[in-house]
């Protein structure tokens, strides 16, 4: 088994650094872990206190008595070795080294306890994340051993990464965008458990469709490139490489004792794995959103459908820019859609529909170019729910109210439909909305597996790294 | 007086299309004129009906007497130049015609009734935008005439657009980012006003700081550049262009009727007039809002100040990746820095004070790193409020609540003094946070003139805008 299917799926976690002082990062993660409904065992260590949060806590971890999977330690550095120890002799084979204080602080005396948790670690066979990291998220065991709360549901995006900060602190970001993980690892340090161990595990879950990294440094090239080329054949990677400029590198050395190289160098070895490369943690999210619920396009034709021109046009314009075509329907095709649209649409691609608001045209017309074979996959502008046009009127109108709930209800049932038209095709659709992506508009969208981003860019951008991933699975076979 | 003056100023406006159906378009804007609160007359003019939500309607506009400032014509295409003459003839001199159904639709009975619109213009000295337009936005005079709710709260962005929907539509997703507009202006086929008068009225707006323009074409290009080169002097212009493209330009022709020509033409003529490119207008936004807010530095090195090692490499990555220098400060600042900061941070730029909360210490840092003159702005990640951390603490220790309240009013002043800083020193601060832009955590700040971004990359692009703007200035001296 690997060693981070019982570090991410424990049955039981002691915990180190939680007390009933609310303000205690160790605090912080254990109020996490029972509010984010993880249903496993969990032991809090405390040299004084009778309970923390509720539960009993334990002076020692011999005083628990049975078997623990998973060690969790917030501490002051000097104590780190020591009660690693403890956790040895008590069985514990994997743990959490969430304190800082080791390599990434310039000077012996850090890389010295450093090499001194590994000594230790390794003397009792324990397998462990960090020094330096912070905590776990996995929403298949809804556990979630961060500071940063938030809610069990998760997506198909996993997420491994030198910096903690991207792991946990991000989510506020991601969910306002509608982008889901549903499993992050903060490798910190990695004076154990590093990159090329995650890439190993995550290649083997089933519910992972896509994974990112975060990476200062990757500390063994070879193994990073055969774990990588392994995995892409099954589920893309992408990644963000941040040490290759001069202040960056610096920054980096102080961040993780990383020793970055120059970014072309980290260029050549990302593509030589077949990793894809994104330029800044937002963009590698949004490539992660696609490519964790988008069926791959065969090529790179590509529909655009809106009923405004502007959206439209920018669609089309940044669609070339992203290297996909736009191609002209034929005459034939173009009949065909001209019988759905009527007058003033014009339908050569991208089709605009200028104003339109009867719905169902948007499915139809999507059916339509998806089973001429003329295109690949398809962007779409033009869907708005409810609360964003009418809220002024509501108050004039009460009856508005009431056709409010059958509208919403068709409305619902209308992108469920239009969500099933991708893996029907299995032709990708993505929609731009400057509706919110966490609001009643979008949401329902992107839970049924429709991406969905707020400009012509992002969707582009997204459509292409489609299109990219697949020909690099090509490359690689399974 | 400019004839967009009285035009975005009205002090009445007679409304033709606005009826007690409120699925129609009409209705909408009239709706959203009444509820943003402006506060001039305004007049329904209705066949049939005796009152319009809930305003006296009046069966011509002939029969409502006094003077009016403004005509809003939301009418079925045939309607609109019977109307715009009697509109002539009851001595209203500024209209916006919202219907479509002219040049944009192909045809050459489009075409003629666009010129039939014009010929009644002209006749009667009326100055008008359209048709096939959206309305307009203006926050000063509380003036919302489009069909999309929104706050009369406007910033100090205006944005004039030859697509409707980025005017309006585009709202939900500006508020989230906390970026706000002033004015917007929605030109549709520029058959009288266009985007030329619009730079020219927007120059000589005082709350206007930054300018926005969504470009298909540029009908008068001597005129445009001439215009530009002037709104230049005094505050910068940024502008996307989509008709570039093989696809981009059988849209755009669709669209607005707009001929559009070849990239690289446009990017040279928009070069030539200082007008600073975007490459949509999500990044088109993101320039306006540090554009807008924070004053220009002097030149391009940052400080990049953090609490956390991969924002602040980020940061610095993307900085230089944006063409600014992030340089090792000086060891005598380093040593000031690190009587400040303690053991374990890292002063040398990027400074990393690793999980830092101590809030007061980055507002010490970022002023002595202001003073020492080794840098010309800086951005920070590290400030977060209240609630993305403590949440699930709160049920459990109900303590917290009166903590809290003390704590967010610290946290408030402690904003107010962050941002005083850049005006104080002349020298741009630019914030990254996850944190939600239109929260409680970050929308005081940025209201008082600190923008903020959730990516290290929109961070440095923005910063790297406001260099370029300086030296766009330089080369264009009032």
């Amino acid at each position: 088994m690997h060693p981070l299917k019982q570090l991410m799926y424990p049955e039981s976690i002691a915990f180190w650094g939680a007390s009933n002082n609310p303000m205690k990062m160790g605090t912080m993660q254990l109020a996490n872990v029972l509010e984010t409904g993880f249903a496993g065992d969990v032991y809090p260590v405390h040299p004084t206190e009778a309970t923390v949060l509720g539960l009993p806590a334990y002076r020692s971890i011999a005083e628990v008595g049975g078997p623990v999977d998973l060690a969790q330690l917030t501490l002051p550095t000097d104590l780190v070795p020591g009660v690693l120890d403890e956790c040895g002799r008590a069985g514990i084979r994997r743990a959490i080294v969430i304190s800082g204080g080791f390599k990434e602080v310039a000077g012996e005396k850090g890389r010295e306890l450093e090499r001194e948790v590994l000594r230790v670690a390794r003397k009792h066979g324990i397998r462990f994340l960090g020094p330096n990291c912070v905590g776990v998220f996995n929403s298949i065991v809804s556990l979630n051993s961060t500071t940063i709360p938030r809610p069990p549901a998760g997506g198909r995006i996993a997420f491994a990464s030198q910096s903690g900060a991207y792991t946990a602190m991000m989510n506020p970001y991601l969910w306002s965008q509608g982008i889901r993980t549903c499993q992050t690892i903060s490798v910190g340090n990695e004076a154990d458990i590093d990159l090329v161990d995650c890439l190993d595990f995550l290649a083997e879950e089933p519910e992972v469709n896509a994974v990112g990294l975060y990476i200062e440094t990757v500390r063994r090239p070879r193994e990073f490139i055969e774990a990588a080329r392994e995995t892409v054949k099954s589920k893309p990677v992408v990644a963000v490489y941040v040490g290759g400029g001069e202040a960056g590198s610096r920054s980096s050395l102080s961040h993780t004792g990383a020793l970055t190289g120059p970014e072309v160098l980290y260029e050549g070895l990302l593509r030589q794995a077949g990793v894809m490369i994104a330029d800044d943690l937002d963009r590698m999210m949004d490539m992660l959103h696609a490519l964790s619920l988008a069926p791959l396009p065969a090529g790179g034709r590509m529909a655009v459908v809106s009923n405004s021109g502007g959206p439209g046009t920018s669609l089309a314009n940044q669609a070339e820019k992203a290297g996909l075509a736009v191609p002209l329907f034929s005459d034939a095709l173009q009949e065909r859609l001209k019988a759905e649209t009527g007058r003033l649409a014009y339908v050569g691609n991208p089709i605009d529909l200028t104003f339109e608001v009867d719905l169902s045209l948007f499915e139809r017309l999507i059916e339509i170019v998806f089973q001429s074979g003329e295109v690949d996959g398809a962007m779409l502008y033009g869907i708005f729910g409810w609360p964003d046009f009418i809220v002024n009127l509501e108050k004039r109108f009460p009856a508005l109210e009431q056709f409010r709930a059958e509208w919403e209800k068709g409305y619902l049932e209308f992108l469920g439909r239009l969500a099933a038209i991708p893996e029907a095709h299995g032709k990708p659709l993505i929609v731009m909305s400057f509706s919110r992506a966490e609001g009643p508009s979008m949401d329902p969208l992107i839970r049924k597996g429709v991406p969905v981003y707020p400009s012509a860019n992002r969707c582009a951008r997204a459509m292409s790294s489609l299109v990219r991933y697949r020909e690099t699975r090509d490359q690689h076979p399974m």
